[in-house]
């Protein structure tokens, strides 16, 4: 069981909002809204998933990774391997 | 008419795929998926909002700044002022 | 002449202070600080490179740009890609 | 000892690198350079700094956290945290 699976609902319930968000944007689009005030928004919702993504990144270290590295199975190596390719892809996207 | 009119219908498909790539990540919480593949996805979704951002950021200044800058109503200052303003918040977001 | 010419100094103090900051990371190294204390020091020194970024990007929209924008030469809208595409590169550095 | 000793020389060599960079570009502004090809100078920089940024928190997610992790100290959560941290300061840079 994946280690957010604690707080499983916080983080419907954050996706809920940042798809709310997205529509939000759309309806921006289609009423003409000004350019400044959508990317406004545009960078509240990528801050939003930022934020998600950082949570779930510190349970994935907090409980996946750690029972790796105290696991006798040797797989400790792979799983932060794993980790730091997803925070690189973080930083760049 | 903001800059972006030309290609609202473009910015409105795109924000749709992303609306619905966030439902997707409802969908993998749900379902337990693993918490890389997770992030992988949620760093495509910021991807994707971002490029949309620089879409809209490229008209206004082609648009809205190039007018504003042309016409006598010297507020040209202003719009740049404005617009890197929103550059900055897409950087930290 | 470029836009930042103006504050040409003030780019070059700056730049200064940022070069010092990485030899000062350098020292750090040397001395087997903490690594979390030298994350949060790269932190700081990219930070400083992006608002001095931020701040030729200002100008250059403000002169270079502009200029073009208002001249007959119709090389406005390469000038605005031209920006456009450093911004891009700025996002994902 | 801190994990990124085994490649103390190697990040030596990237900061020194980085060091260099950083004088080209006060060489650059001093020689009135175009402001896009400065910036683009900065994009590398600055990616050249989070690369070894990345570096610096992998050896550390692999030695110091896993430590903590395996010790008895009980240290674990609070070493993790502070990755976390670290990487959320690096987000945000």
């Amino acid at each position: 069981m994946p280690g957010y699976s604690i707080n499983r609902e916080d983080y419907l319930k954050r996706l809920r909002r940042i798809e709310g968000q997205v529509r939000g944007l759309q309806r921006m689009i289609e009423e003409d809204k000004y350019c400044i005030d959508i990317l406004t928004q545009i960078s509240s919702v990528t801050s939003a998933l930022r934020s998600a993504g950082l949570g779930l990144l510190d349970e994935h270290i907090r409980h996946c990774v750690r029972n790796a590295a105290e696991s006798d199975t040797g797989d400790g190596d792979d799983k932060i391997d794993e980790a730091i390719g997803a925070i690189e892809r973080l930083l760049r996207a």
